[in-house]
């Protein structure tokens, strides 16, 4: 089914819903606010990597996105805030004009944080105005992107917790950037035996399909094929991958993928991305501790290993006698009774590559620009991080990332074939 | 079905026939040498970028592979030719030892070309006595490998001719390596319409059963669905091509995966790779040309479009209208009547990345590091070029390179969903 | 005559006058913070490249040069800021402890500006109360480190101006750092003729000597033998330099050394760093326009050029016929009347490689870094721009960058040989 | 005096001496291709790194000079032997059109050895013609660029020589160049006592002048004063700088110049650049041994030190409590009693930078972009190596290499300051 058939029958169903949307639209945006709460204005600006974004970027982008996608096409009364705004805060657009280059945001140090609030209050404005009193024909036309706005919005609050936790991990403070009393994220007290959920294979229909919200790389929904597989009922820990470490994983060449040995030997990696091994300078223990969004703290044993790359994930599965799930495995098990940490914990990388669904459409118009270009050379996760706002993700969610990206909240389940 | 079964099978089957074996081990040996004849001993020994090897360099890579896998494992009698061989012919194998570093191949002036064709020679004398003369038991644990010896040794005969003709490219006298009258490769005189040939989808099986030879990554067989779709009857010809470039092809972003786009701009990408343009200063003309086995010729429109990378092939369909079949649709028809140019012209790009099948397992031992550690990052190309051996293709045949890659003999067929 | 014999001399004139070095201590360190005054957090924070740094680092670096080079070896009671700070802020002294890598100070949010305030205040009261305190013995040793840092810290003002310059200049809104309506450098109304000032060669004297402030690199005073030449009144104009610059001077070949023509192909140059050529897109105008502390503003003719690269100005005076005066040719004649702009406008290159003068000997201890270990592959700048602070320059100094620097203010003042 | 007149000058004393030259150039001509008469055609075309240059693209650069510089201009019935060879064998000289890229010298597999060879008989029995009978007139026209063509072959033989040598040692069989029996280099039996001559300082005279050749970047004569100094009798040796190396020579930072600390890091350098250390892999043996023209040998005691960039020989200097010579002061007593090792071992790094002399001017025309355009980041090198072919040697001699360069012959003799 097209992708504009699947937007209008949301439509016609939440036709009567401005005031929540209004609602949902002030939440989602205050929501980006209160996670830059703690940061100073330095923080907000800072851009630690070419692959990472400052702070106030993310801010300013989010609501350019608006500006551009739902204002400026379909809102007639609404003004500019600065024209010179769209080719700061474009991130890839092609179609909607040039735009400062990637690696350089961190150089915008103007506009000012407090210019780049007062845009903010600009947009919404406008935005709440809109929803609440667009005639008929405007809204019917733009109520799925403004959808889309917040959906995209959501995707870049966890991008600016990871970006801000990778900019902290290159100070040598590793400052914290939640309080350290912050209750540690959802953990078993201890680490349960692993259980394996089957499949018997057979045809399986996979993809979204529906009334809701879904981004137009879930869709078409379409029937695969699966051989007889089992998958893990929950994520590899933290325990389980030390043994790894301790087994020589990172000294094996035979448990890793081609590029990936390459990676370990240019990168010398020999943990995951935010581990401190023992005995290291930058923050002195006898044990192995982990630095994330409360500082430096204890390995915790029981909690699933995170930020770390494809290539990691498949050199542990190899070790460990299985292998990643793919992506369908993943979505046909996800919610059978049992499959523990689907969401809130880490992102889970699968074995598949990032193809387009047969009769993939992307989106008319710029906002097609969003999933389908970068379809090659990236890998499917699935799941959901600890960083993922409440709500945004969903079983057919596809994210995807380099295989040698770590500095996301990426972790892995087992999957294995059954005779 | 495990592979060493499947291989076990073959061997039953094929008992009795060392003789001819030995004499297809000998020809196919010979037809390297032959590829090589025309060649001075400089050609054979530069290395013009890092994905490209020496001509010297395949004759006594593939050498080492008899030695290494064959020989020294299975034939006691076996002698060296010389220890320090190991470390500069070893490609990739990390279990086989240390190895001279990829990008420096070119560096090895010595040994001399002689000396590779002692070597060559040496290993040869050992082969033809081993199939002719081996007790049944070492045959039996052997004998699939010398066919995996002969398999790699063709591949490395496709890669020879690429790499030469990729050196010959970055010489300013643009040399041919074949003389100016061999006919050109089988084309047809003008190009026929392109007729769309339709499959209804549902349950295929596809992969590699039975017990001609297959590479680990063409199994196990196994079932997939598909989508209601069509394909090109043949390969898309120079001349379409050509007005792709006139419709400014390269100039529109949106036609473009963002990774393609930016390699657009970064290489500064107008043209297949060897394509020349008129009016440049490399060899005058006003028309198009292409540089190739013979040297520099007039673009012919009907030839098979080549030299293509992944990211100009998806970007050539877009603006077709149409997409790259993936790798199962491609294997599903590749057989239907009037399925055209299926090999001899041109490796066909897919819009499948290579990743393992369901239930893949590498071979046992240092051969299983083959294929399998090379799943990720990789597009699937089906078919077989004008530079790959006689015999050495099959339907279910999976070649991969990265996407960026422009030295192959790589072209596309198109294809697209139906309602 | 060694340096710490010419360190001692000084001390025995001064003893009497700490409470005039105390009031100038003040004086210089308030001239930092007010240099930052109307720079954001953000804007403090930010390095635009390597080869920068920001002013946050700027603040700290020249504080913890107090620090360590003062009152940690001399000062008992000195109680350190942080411990912490040492590394972050230490700039490249081997001899004092390891260092946060250079490419990445603007990573550094934390310590926040407000940190770094309260460790220049903490340093500060510390500094005053040594000064106006300490034991004579105490004093003795330290007070030459105390003039060092002042020193060190004001040409930690000229870098902190020129980074900020050249983060401005990386941000598409162009922002000034100074009013807009501050007056223009002092220039001359209209360009004067030039005026050539003779000297008949033969022995002169060069290098510091007496009782003054001066670094090692400045020492010993020395003899050497000139040739007659003769040298500019006064620095190549920016109307000059356009003419230049309209005669094809980037694109002859046969003016530049070879590695400028290197420089000029491979980063483009076609002016000075801060010049916007007529129709671009940053700041439209169809004339000339140059990027500086207030922001960007119509070429002005009569004015020095600035910006410019060693390899640019050997360029122009090849063009003009003449050539760079050497450090010592410049020397002997900056102060025969009617030479002007010797300092205050721009660095000028000279045409001497930065080469020890000979007996040379770095000040001993870790400042001893400071001067002599880069003594390679650089330019000795005389003179002194529009950046360097009142009273910091002196005929005798020596300043150095390498010669592909665009971002100090650099200019250029011609001279040739007699016969 | 201008070096043009020096030329006419020369060229009075010599006009009837066209037999010699004739004779001379016969054997300068031949020496090239002895040089090359143990290479294969494959260690003729290798090029090991952007800075070295293929055996071949030596023998045809060096003919390619006669060509453009005195046949084309001066010889009217000189025929070219191939248009397209300007461009493959024109080396830096932009006056005299484009050129193929210095890093891609090593993909001229074609033209061939043969082909090359050609192309030297072809410019030698055009360029004996024209000596033996050019009219007067050509004759006064090209004579002295004849002279300056043998030298440029001869400069030309010694880069054969240090470029092939690091072909070889970038090979794991570390191949020998001249057979293992050939003689060691002129060395003593056992290290002399290191004695120092003296000099008092005051004006000295340097610079070429006279009947001789020269290079325009000797001239022009000039004063310079000096201070009172000391210079070694003799090269600093391989067991002096073994001592360096024990002594940690390579671990102290406080030795080496910033630059040099930086590529002791970044390169990994442990010792001088064919050292290879005890129990390494690639010749094993518990001793230090030294790669060179004959292959591996022993490290020898006495012998001078070699293959060292200017970086190394200051740290050494600085260890030894002494420094090297500027080039003036070597100039100034290189022909003194007692001066030993003058030539014929190793070139000498000076402590100066390669600057122009005051009143240079470069040679008229495209010769004139041999020296000049390089005096910039380069540092000045007495004396001459066992590589620099007899006679081409001379006490005024300005040869100059970056600082970090290490496949050239260099060494090092120490000198200090006097009180």
């Amino acid at each position: 089914m097209p992708v504009t058939q699947t937007l209008h029958d949301r439509h016609a169903a939440a036709s009567t819903g401005r005031e929540q949307l209004a609602v949902r639209h002030a939440e989602v945006r205050a929501h980006s606010l209160a996670l830059a709460s703690t940061l100073t204005p330095e923080d907000q600006c800072v851009q630690s990597m070419p692959d990472a974004s400052p702070t106030k970027w993310h801010l300013a982008h989010t609501s350019w996105f608006f500006e551009a996608v739902v204002l400026a096409p379909h809102d007639p009364a609404y003004r500019c805030f600065d024209p010179a705004y769209a080719r700061l805060f474009n991130s890839y657009y092609e179609s909607l004009g040039p735009r400062h280059p990637r690696p350089r945001r961190g150089l915008l140090t103007r506009p000012s944080l407090g210019d780049v609030h007062a845009y903010r209050e600009h947009v919404d404005q406008a935005v709440q105005q809109f929803i609440l009193t667009a005639p008929a024909a405007e809204w019917d036309a733009a109520r799925d992107l403004v959808e889309l706005g917040l959906q995209h919005e959501q995707q870049h609050q966890e991008l600016l917790a990871t970006d801000i936790l990778h900019a902290f991990s290159c100070n040598p403070l590793l400052p914290a950037w939640q309080p350290h009393d912050t209750p540690a994220l959802r953990l078993a007290p201890s680490t349960p035996a692993l259980r394996w959920l089957e499949h018997d294979g057979g045809p399986v229909d996979v993809g979204h399909e529906g009334d809701g919200f879904a981004f137009d790389n879930e869709t078409p929904r379409h029937r695969v094929w699966l051989q007889p597989f089992a998958i893990a009922d929950r994520l590899v820990t933290c325990g389980e991958y030390q043994q790894f470490i301790e087994d020589g994983g990172y000294a094996r060449a035979s448990l890793w993928l081609s590029d990936g040995w390459a990676a370990v030997q240019q990168q010398g990696w020999i943990a995951p991305a935010y581990w401190l091994a023992p005995g290291g300078a930058r923050a002195p223990s006898d044990q192995w501790q982990v630095f994330g969004a409360q500082g430096v703290r204890p390995l915790d044993a029981a909690a699933p290993v995170t930020h770390l790359s494809f290539y990691e994930a498949t050199a542990f599965a190899e070790w460990a006698g299985a292998r990643l799930p793919t992506e369908f495995e993943w979505e046909a098990l996800c919610e059978a009774p049992g499959f523990l940490q689907r969401t809130g914990h880490a992102w889970q990388w699968t074995r598949s590559s990032y193809d387009p669904y047969p009769g993939f459409q992307p989106l008319a118009g710029a906002v097609g620009e969003y999933n389908g270009k970068f379809m090659v050379g990236q890998l499917v996760l699935r799941g959901g991080s600890a960083f993922t706002p409440g709500g945004h993700a969903r079983p057919t969610y596809r994210n995807f990332f380099p295989p040698a990206a770590r500095w996301q909240c990426t972790g892995l389940r087992l999957a294995k074939g059954r005779a």
